[in-house]
Formats: structure tokens, C-alpha cells, sequence
């Protein structure tokens, strides 16, 4: 049964309404995929290398951690797998760009951690009792400036001057980055003669179309009578398909708004403990606490819309690259907000405290503010957290589909055993691995590229991390190709879909946000107009920026810039003005290289694009010669 | 000899180095040009509209004043005179784009005559002698308050809330007209079988080009040997030609400042009068008469620097399209500097005064501020002049084409006078026509679409005089083509070339623009911050915008929200966030949907989009066919 499943698969690279997707779909077969060329190992005899078969090279020579050094072979790898997954491993190629990105970002950390003594706020560790704080929750007790000595210089760390330089290099880098992919997948797309390969055309309907479609309509472009979906019933879908997405993501705000209430409880349960250690590490450790909560929220909330986004699109789109790109849309919308709305929320909304006597509340607990060494440390603790977390999540679900693959195995061989004498003939052994999944898991690794672009300023080290992961990545999901999965059937693509798109989206949300970290989030403003408008160094600045509550209060200073009636002082319309100022000039000049270096470089490289004239040239003057031999 | 040369041109179509180009250039001949299909004036007699030529058709229904109101036949247009020429006036199809905008331009004016009286600043014009200001120069006197109610309603006129919303709906409106200009573009090319014209593989090198050429190289795409132009030069060429630009840029910037220093003695000069009425309404007249300078600068500067444009751009590219975008946006960036900087000097850097005791000063004169009216009313009287001014120069250059072509007529009339007796023939007829100038001064007339959106807040009316002057243009250019100039050569065109890339830049640079006029220059925002601070009605507000000198000076107010020491005070640097913040929003919002317009209106329209696959699909299923009949 398998042996003819697999040559009609393989033979035809076709699937209809009437093929065999429908069959296996209704449980008429269990499975079918083309068959792997033969063993993934190396005989242990000698072997001539041209004796190897495909799957044997590609182990040998790529699928092995020893390879870690050597570049894809995409042409082999399109050979045996066909050009969409030939372009998924050469979308890979950001790896090799995350390189600079990588020694750029360590380089800036490296010279914080070499300057975080010399550039000590002097006035917080000297200061001693001088300055008693403002009490941080209503049953609390004043503490002194200088209990925060340490987190002011590791908040040092993440915001120095190296860091605004690194964050408008990471915005040119994305950007020239993403031009540069464009070229890419143009020469390959010449490479594997896909440049005309127009799906729609090409691709017949999904069995799940043909099998809902309500209605027979001819098809425009061929001409063939085809299951049909009217307008009517697309855009009520569609309607519905919105709201289920909006629900979805009112469901993560409240498991936001859930974590930060949470965080608040921690943080004051460790303020009444009494013990100086953890009430000075109070907002550290909360904020680790609930980062991890978090996490857990973001996994498994995940996990229950991709399940739900894949109902929601079963039905409506044509062929197999329109529902891709749908479920690939609706899920990473989903995911962004998903992932990223805490981050957000640190960079952006929190530290709206309000003053003494006037604070800012919800449900009834003080709004957070910021630990001593700014929002910036928080940040970069949350990130690191759900980025390092996410990766071991991803392993362990690597291992998982590894122990899938142990346990087919082994309930086979219960089925199978009786046959065992014999050499286990190819489907046989190919039916014993785990069916391919598809690609989508791969590419949504491409929220990455959101935290080493978006939130680069709070996290210099994101690039190292994310080349890492995705070294030990490239050579997993090899392996994983090789030889645990069945051999997927081959697919042709043109180019990577929807996701170019939303990397060019997240390329320019990260200039954005780059924007409005180094103006609001980074202290690095504040200091550089005390510094230009009072004396040219930072003496004084900590004192500088405390201001005392009203009179019949207490008399503990807070951080803020404030007279003592709680209104604004001029220095700090003075700052809202400059960082305003500097949020549209960074924006203007960023976005404006951007398009030059767009307008610049061609997104085909010059040398292909005289191939692809040269080659229509000679195809004319075929196509013209040969109606005169004609005639 | 005409009747050879234009037989060659008309039967071949096609120019080649050793062709009538060559012999034209080199003095052989004095003319190459296709001929008209026969006179454009109908018989006297009756006659059947079938026997009609197709000229006498085009005049008759296209190229008569009569016809204001009919849409163009650009299929005629196109059999006539070929593609490029029928695109440009598909081109055209933005004036019926105008309508709009100028109605509702029309509107917001109207609405602001009306509203005029109701929304007096009232302190202004009943304050008497209350508020003696600060003179305006050295040697000048105070002035009241009082003498500037009039120039303070004319400056509500193009500075009340109306034309805030004005310039939101011209950003949307200009990014809405390009991406159905795209569409349109896309189904013209499609109807007239361009979609796959590739101009560089099917055109022939220029003659000039070929002449100049230092070395012959094999064409890479073709594989003939051709006329080449190394790299070497081309990059030092490319050099020289920059270098020339900024030359000429700086020369511009230089009759921009004398421009503003023959405004300050003017109005120093009418101030010095004595005359009241001379006083209060020197701004404008200095204003007006400067601008009238202004333009006579421009126009000059325009014609020195196209002619050196075009020897710049003569040798270095091969084909006609490639030098026609080179000379294009050569000479557009030229031009763009030559008639905005006047208008953007108004709009952005005017009225950086300092204050009394601390004037900012250029060579000794103090700088401009701008007039009682605010800076808004200036820039309206200075676009007025520019534009209305341009358009009548252009009228005037259609008349010197008129006197050219009679001129031409009558020498050759003395030349040819003994032949007069017969019907004069067909090439001698066209010979006394002037030669096809090509489209690029008509193109040029793009600059319009800069005036109608990048300063639209100031004026609200330039769309409606864009629609009035374009619905003339419209038929004055039919005219020109059918009845004055010899025939074009025929060119095939699948867009407007590098003209597309110039409107995309003008109308992101119009968003920009305007938030930045209506944040800095419009009095909208310090009126709604301080209707929001202080009380919810106007009154007070202009004795709020009044700052009194340092004591030590005199004791009258000046314009500025600063204290007595000349600093500025809390409320400017409140002004200033909000202004910044403003612009920030506003450019944000507007961007983000004009990309979501980009994203969600498709550059071909679908029904074109499925012709296209349905042709797409039968050209391969004959392919198939035909190949299967071969074997």
C-alpha cells in the first residue's frame, strides 16, 4: 500500500481534489510521502564518494554538528527537498549577517563593563543617609539613596552613550540587511529558474477548499470548473476571523495586566519582609518572578491560538501558499503582540508613577515605577529571560519530537515485528518517522529578528545570543530533515511569502522604537542636557533630579523633575522638548538613509540582471527564427 | 530630399548610430521627421466622418477648446503619436484627480471668509493705543497694536482650523492619486501592449552617445559590438556633474539671501516713510515686490541651468530613456531648490528674531521677522506670485512657440515662394512646423503638484488654480501637438519613466511639510494650548503672546513668550513639546495609512490581474501544444 501511495505522490507532484491528500485526509490511508533516497548512514564499508546517495551526502557532508563551520549546500538541499525548503535554510543567510551585528553588540558591552567604574554617579554611593527616599508603598519605610549603589552602576551597563550608537547601527544594519535578502533570493530564485513560477496559476485548490466550497464556479484563469467561495461568505469569515483575533489579544492584555499585579504583590511582600538584602533587590527579583510567569502565559497562550488560527483558516483560501501566508499573518500578528506587549509595556508604560500624595493607581495598587537602576535594566532582564527561555523551550520541543520519533519507531516494530528477519523494505522505514511539520515552526523563529532589531538598545548581547542560537539551530534543523523526519513533498516558492514582509515591518517598527527608547527609556538625554545646560560634568545631576513632596507630606525627596507642588519644572519641559526633538530627527535621518540605501542598492544584483536580458534577448531571437523557419 | 528622409524615419522606426540621426546631427540634412497624415482643418465641403484622416479626427474631437469638458481619446493619441506621448496625457488624469481637492480646497476658504468676522482676535483690533509695540528697526518708531486688525483677520483666513484638516486630507489625497495612478499606469501598458517593454534591451544607442564613446566593448545583453563608455570617466563625469549641481544650488542660496536683504531695505525704506498706511502694509509690499524679484531669479536660473544640464547629461548615457531620467532628475532637484527655497525660507526659518537687546542679525541687518499676519499669509502671497506668476510665463511661452512657428512659415514661404503656385506637398508642409521640443518641459509642469501639497496649509486655494490652469493646459498642449509641431518620432513607453520616483519623494516630503507648518508656523497650537491651560475662551490671548524688554531698554512689548531677561518661559517650552509632539503624531498617523492604502489597494487592478494569468496560462498551453505537435 505505502509503495504505490508513495509513487503516485512522488511520481505526479500534484495533489487534487480527488487525489490522495483527499484519501489520507478521510482515513482511507494512514500516510503518504515520497520515499527517502535510501539510509541516512555511511555503509561501514569503504564507499566511493559517487556511490552515496542524496540523503547520504547531505548527512555527511552538512547535517553534522563536525560541519558547523561550512555554509549550506542549497543547491543539493533543493535537489533532495525541493526550493521552499532550499529557501528556508538559505534564508539561514541571516546568520552569517547576524555576525557583525554580534561582535558590534559585545564590543559595546564590553566597553560598558570597562567604563561602569570610571563612570560611577558618585552622588548615589557616596551619598550615604544624605538622602532618605520617598517610601515605595504606603506600609513601607524610607531607604537611602545609596542602598541602590550597585544597581545604579549595572543599570550603567545597559545605557551609555555605546548604546545609542549601537541601536542606530542596528537599525542600518536591518535595513541593509533586508536589501541585501532581496538580492539573494533574486539570484536564487534565477538559480532555480522560479522567477515566473506564479502559484496561483499553478496550484490546483486544497482538498479542505474543495471539500467545504459551497459552490462550483469556473475558474477565471484556466478556464476549469472549480470549488468556489463567495464574497458573501468570505467576508463574514473574515469578519469573524478579526474578532476571534481581538478577543485573543484582549485575553494576553489581561494576562499583562494579571502579571504586573503580580509583580507589585511580590515586590511589596519583599519590602515587608524587613530584610535589607531583599528589599533592595526587591524589584529585581519580582521582575524575574513575573518574567517567568510571563513566559509561561506567552507559551501556552501561543500554543492555543495556533491551534485556533489554524481553524480559523482551514477553510477559506485556495491554494496552499494563500493559507500559508493567511495562517502566517494572523499568527504572527498574534505572536508580536503575544511576545512583545510586555517588553512594551516595560520600555514605554511603566514609571508613570504620579508624585506623593497624587499617585497613579490601578485597581487600587500604585502604579510600578522603575528600579533604582531604570527601566532599562528591567527591560533587558525581561528580555533575556523570555529570548533564553523561548530557545530552551525550543530544544526541549526538539528533543520532544526526538522521543516522537523513538516511540513510532517502537510501536512499529510491535506491529512490524514478524517481518523483521527480512531487510525492512524503504516505506517501511520511512513510515517509522515523524511526519514532516511544515515550515511554519522554523520561520516563527523570526521573532528573533524583532528582539535583536526592536528592543536593541536595552540589550546589546541580543545578537550574540540570537547567532548562537541559531549555529546550533541551523545544524538541528538539518539533522531533523535528514533524518527524522519523513521526506516532506517538494514544493516550489519563489520567494519566502508574508514574512518578508513582516520583517520589513519589524525593520521599521524597530527604528521606531529605537527612537523612543534612547529619548524616554535611556537616561542618556537627561544627563546630556544637565551636563550642557549647568557645568560640564554630571556633579550634582542625582541631586539634581529629586524633588520633594509637598510640604505637609513627607519631606523625603522622589525622582522626578518637580517643584514642590507636584507640578513640572521648566528643566522638565526643557527635556520633553529635546527628547521630542531628538525622536523625529533620529527618525528623519534614520528613515532617510533607509530609502537611499533602498534607492541605491538594485534588488537585483547588476550581473544577474544582464544574465536575465541576455537570456530574453536569445529567447527572442529564437522564438523569431524559428517562425521564419516556420514560414 | 525631405520625402526620403522621412520615408527612412516612418518606415524604420528605429535610429541607429549610421543612421538619419547621425546625418541630421552632423549638418547632412536639416530635418528627419515622420509626416502628419494630412492637414488637421476639415474640408470645406461635406464630408463622411470615416474618410476623415486620423489628425483631422483628433483635431476635430480632442484639440479644441470646445471639447473642455470630454475626456482624453488616448487610444487616437496613442496610434498618432505613440505610446510616450499618449502617456503623458493619461498623465493628465490628475487634473480630474484636482477636482476634489479643489473643491474642497474652495471650501475651507470659503468657510474661512465666512467665519472671518466671528473669529476676530479681538484684543488687536479694539485695544486703541493699549498696546504701544516694540519698533520694527533701528531708527523706526513704536506702532500700535491697533494698525494690524486688518492684515490679523486676512492672516485668519489661511491660518484657522479648516486648513488643518485641509493639509491632513491633501497628504491623504496625494498618496490616494498615486496609487491609482499606478493602477491606471498598469492597465494603459497592459491595453497598449508595453507590460513587457524593456527599453534597454530594444533601444539603440544615441547617437551622441555613439559619437563620444571613447571605446567599442561587446553589449553583454545582445552580444554585438558597440559604442562604450569605461567606468573610469563615467565616475569622474558623474563627479564633474555633482560638483556643477551644488555649484549652482549655492549660486541659488545666494539669490535667495539678496532676495530677503533687498525685502529688508524695502521695508526699512517704507517704515523710514512716515506714511501710516505705508507702515502697517510694508511687510506685504516688500513681500510682494521681493517675490516678484524672486520669481524673475528663478525663471532665469531655470533656463541657464536646463541648458547646462543639457550638455552635462549630452554624452554618458547610451539610450534615449536612460539620458531622459538622468536629464530629468538633473534637472528636477535643480529646480525644485530653484523655486521652493524662497517659499521654504517663508514657511520655516523666518522669524528667528532673538529679542530687543539680542536681535539675530545677517551682515548687519537684524533678521526678518514676519508680518502682523503671522508667517502663513507671507508664504500665501508668496506662492500666489510664484505659482499664478510661472503659469503666465508659460502662457507666454506657448505665444513665442505661436510667433516661432508663423516666423518659420514666412521664411520659408520666401524660400519656397516660387513653388507656391502647386499644392504645397506633404514634407514641405510639415517643414514649416516647429520641431516636437519632447515632453519635458510639459512634465516639468510637475512642479505644480509640489505647491498643490507640500504648502497646501498656506494656501488653500492652489488646487483649485492647478485644475483652472491644467484644463487649459490640457488643450493648448492638443493644440500644440496636432496643428503646430512636426509629427514626433513615435516611442514606445511602459510608465512616465523617473517622473513617478519625483511625485512618490513630493508627496512623502508634503506630509512632513506640513506637520511642520501647521506645528511651527500656524497659530493653531499655541491657541489650543492656551484655550486648554488657561481658560476655555480666546480673550487675553494676544496680550499673552507679548513679552516685555529687559528693563534697561524701552518698556514696549514684542512678540514672544519670553520673560523680562529674554529667556524663554515654561509655557514656550511647553508650546514647543506639544509643537514636537504634534509633529510626531501627525506624521506616524498619517504614514502608517498611507502605507495600510499601499498595502491594501493592489497596484494592478484585479480584473487586470486575471486577464494577466488568463493570457499568461493560454500562452503556455499553446506553447505546450505547439511543442507536443512538433514531436
Amino acid at each position: 500500500v505505502y509503495e504505490i501511495l508513495a509513487r503516485t505522490v512522488y511520481g505526479k507532484r500534484k495533489r487534487t481534489e480527488v487525489g490522495v491528500d483527499r484519501l489520507v485526509n478521510e482515513g482511507a490511508y494512514t500516510a503518504a510521502y515520497p520515499l527517502h533516497e535510501g539510509p541516512f548512514k555511511l555503509p561501514s564499508h569503504e564507499i566511493h564518494p559517487d556511490e552515496l546517495n542524496q540523503r547520504q551526502v547531505l548527512h555527511y557532508y552538512w547535517a553534522r554538528w563536525c560541519k558547523w563551520f561550512k555554509y549550506q549546500p542549497l543547491d543539493h538541499i533543493r535537489e533532495y527537498f525541493g526550493e521552499k525548503i532550499a529557501l528556508y535554510f538559505a534564508w539561514l543567510f541571516y546568520t552569517a549577517w547576524l555576525l557583525p551585528a554580534a561582535i558590534v553588540g559585545t564590543l559595546i558591552f564590553v566597553s560598558g563593563v570597562m567604563s561602569m567604574d570610571t563612570n560611577t554617579p558618585e552622588d548615589i554611593c557616596t551619598s550615604g543617609a544624605k538622602y532618605p527616599m520617598c517610601p515605595l508603598c504606603k506600609t513601607c519605610d524610607a531607604w537611602n539613596m545609596s542602598d541602590i549603589c550597585t544597581m545604579a552602576k549595572l543599570g550603567y551597563l545597559f545605557d551609555h552613550p555605546g548604546t545609542v550608537l549601537f541601536s542606530v547601527f542596528m537599525s542600518f544594519w536591518a535595513v541593509t540587511f533586508l536589501e541585501f535578502w532581496k538580492r539573494k533570493m533574486a539570484t536564487l530564485a534565477h538559480h532555480w529558474d522560479c522567477m515566473d513560477f506564479h502559484e496561483e496559476e499553478q496550484e490546483r485548490p486544497r482538498p479542505e477548499f474543495a471539500a467545504t466550497a459551497p459552490t462550483v464556479e469556473e475558474n477565471p484563469v484556466t478556464g476549469v470548473k472549480e470549488p468556489y467561495f463567495p464574497e458573501k461568505t468570505r467576508l463574514s469569515r473574515m469578519f469573524t476571523g478579526s474578532m476571534v483575533i481581538v478577543l485573543m489579544l484582549c485575553v494576553v492584555i489581561i494576562f499583562l495586566v494579571t502579571v504586573v499585579m503580580c509583580r507589585g504583590v511580590i515586590s511589596v511582600m519583599m519590602y515587608q519582609s524587613g530584610s535589607p538584602v531583599l528589599r533592595t533587590e526587591a524589584g529585581t527579583i519580582a521582575n524575574i518572578c513575573s518574567s517567568i510567569v510571563n513566559l509561561g502565559f506567552i507559551l501556552v497562550m501561543g500554543q492555543v491560538y495556533t491551534a485556533l488560527a489554524e481553524q480559523l483558516t482551514k477553510w477559506m483560501h485556495r491554494t496552499q501558499t494563500q493559507h500559508d501566508n493567511a495562517f502566517t499573518l494572523k499568527v504572527f500578528i498574534f505572536q508580536f503582540v503575544n511576545f512583545y506587549s510586555s517588553p512594551f509595556y516595560v520600555a514605554f508604560f511603566k514609571g508613570f508613577v504620579g508624585y506623593p500624595t497624587n499617585y497613579g493607581t490601578l485597581f487600587g495598587m500604585r502604579n510600578e515605577d522603575c528600579g533604582p537602576g531604570g527601566c532599562l535594566i528591567e527591560l533587558a532582564e525581561q528580555l533575556f529571560i523570555i529570548m533564553v527561555g523561548k530557545q530552551l523551550i525550543n530544544n526541549i520541543q526538539e528533543f520532544i519530537i526526538k522521543v516522537k520519533a523513538w516511540r513510532q519507531k517502537r510501536t512499529l516494530a510491535s506491529v512490524l515485528g514478524d517481518n523483521e528477519q527480512d531487510e525492512p523494505r524503504r516505506w517501511e522505514e520511512d513510515y517509522k518517522l515523524v511526519p514532516c511539520g511544515g515550515l511554519f515552526e522554523e520561520y516563527l523563529e523570526m521573532l528573533q529578528f524583532g528582539f535583536i532589531t526592536i528592543f536593541v538598545a536595552a540589550f546589546p548581547l541580543a545578537p550574540l545570543f540570537a547567532l548562537l542560537n541559531n549555529w546550533v539551530e541551523i545544524r538541528l534543523d538539518a539533522h531533523k530533515f535528514v533524518c527524522e523526519y519523513r521526506r516532506p513533498v517538494a514544493e516550489r516558492a519563489q520567494n519566502i511569502g508574508v514574512w518578508f514582509n513582516i520583517l520589513e515591518a519589524l525593520s521599521h517598527l524597530s527604528v521606531i522604537a529605537n527612537a523612543f527608547l534612547i529619548a524616554f527609556t535611556s537616561d542618556f538625554l537627561p544627563r546630556l542636557l544637565y551636563q550642557y545646560k549647568f557645568r560640564n560634568d554630571l556633579n550634582g545631576y542625582v541631586n539634581f533630579t529629586l524633588a520633594y513632596a509637598p510640604l505637609n507630606y513627607t519631606d523625603y525627596p522622589y525622582k522626578a523633575f518637580r517643584d514642590n507642588d507636584g507640578m513640572y519644572t521648566l528643566f522638565y519641559w526643557e527635556l520633553l522638548a529635546v527628547r521630542l526633538g531628538f525622536i523625529i530627527a533620529f527618525e528623519h535621518v534614520v528613515f532617510f538613509v533607509l530609502r537611499a540605501i533602498d534607492w541605491i542598492v538594485p534588488d537585483v544584483p547588476e550581473s544577474l540582471e544582464l544574465k536575465i536580458k541576455r537570456e530574453r534577448y536569445l529567447a527572442k531571437q529564437a522564438l523569431a527564427e524559428n517562425q521564419e523557419a516556420l514560414l
